[in-house]
């Protein structure tokens, strides 16, 4: 396999004096997430990385420590326009729902997010050192944040299963593309979608409509 | 790679009068599903399937045609005892969202079951044949199923987001394991998961709990 899929700025000897600016942290972690997205976590390496990102890899190890923590860095890098939940919980749980599922198809309907999201998600489904940063990532990240401002028994319970079925309706609408879902419209998905997440999210007791 | 993981029964020279019995079809089925499973889709062959089953791989066309073709025929075997729709839709549509969470929670609970579902959500979601062959039984099998009893406006889209909410609570639950989901007791699932099932199969119209 070659690198042609890396992206090749930034090739060269490192500059020691870039060695602690944000925007080499920053080039570390987009070739990160170029290199975890076309080769899979197992064949993604912190040589072929630092390479891509024109560092030494002393400097990757430095940033981000093992592969592993590379990777959940990468990850949170990937997701972080997913993860402005201040603009979603923040005006309070009325029509937190419909912002929720508005806002993760708006993520998805971005074809450049969507290849990454989906490469993510490979990785995650078929090697386990990705299925356990994901999984921490999703615990601390996602559900802990978002649970912390629900007033309902089992906050995160139900914060895991507003996602699981955000999950699904991604997997099935953009990565297995079954129809009629894969071409549904978004606003009519906002209708159907957002009054369950508002139920998981805000109902003290589940009950049937 | 050896075949060591395929099962070791019915090796040698197929009979002929074998040839067209129903159990050839089924053992031919079970060595491919767990062919498939072992190796994922793009590593099996029909070779190797056709050894584990200990017949002929022309047999094997025969009654299967391409390796996308078995690939469908493994699936649906596999799926058997989860398109048990009748008990589920039987009945009509009162309480159908508890009957149909209640009989995929205990599908999946089934050790040797959940296995062979993971690896089939490993194959497609990272293989293209798979994923089209798994797009093609989802629809055929089981929204076009279950959606030609319903009485709701777009029965197929309604269908399908259910489907997607059950596919995203496995994922979570038994292919990541992300807590609490991953420990819930299954009848707090069933309670919660349930009224959500019904209101997409059966609710005119969505609306706010």
């Amino acid at each position: 396999m070659t690198s042609g899929t890396a992206p090749a700025r930034r090739r060269g000897r490192p500059a020691g004096s870039r060695a602690g600016a944000p925007e080499t942290r920053e080039a570390i972690l987009a070739a990160a997430r170029s290199e975890f997205a076309a080769r899979g976590y197992a064949k993604a390496s912190i040589r072929g990385i630092a390479r891509a990102a024109g560092v030494d890899p002393a400097l990757v190890h430095h940033h981000f420590g093992t592969k592993e923590h590379l990777f959940g860095a990468a990850l949170k890098f990937t997701f972080a326009p997913a993860l402005e939940t201040r603009d979603i919980l923040g005006p309070g749980t009325e029509g937190v729902g419909e912002r929720l599922v508005r806002t993760f198809l708006s993520v998805w309907e971005v074809p450049e997010v969507r290849e990454r999201l989906i490469a993510v998600i490979r990785s995650a489904l078929t090697e386990e050192p990705a299925a356990a940063m994901l999984r921490e990532f999703v615990s601390r990240e996602l559900l802990m944040r978002v649970a912390a401002q629900l007033d309902v028994p089992d906050p995160r319970l139900r914060a895991e299963l507003a996602a699981s079925h955000m999950v699904g309706m991604a997997v099935l609408r953009y990565v297995l593309q079954v129809e009629p879902l894969a071409s549904a419209d978004t606003e009519q998905l906002v209708a159907l979608v957002a009054p369950t997440l508002q139920r998981y999210l805000t109902a003290a007791e589940p009950t049937a409509p």
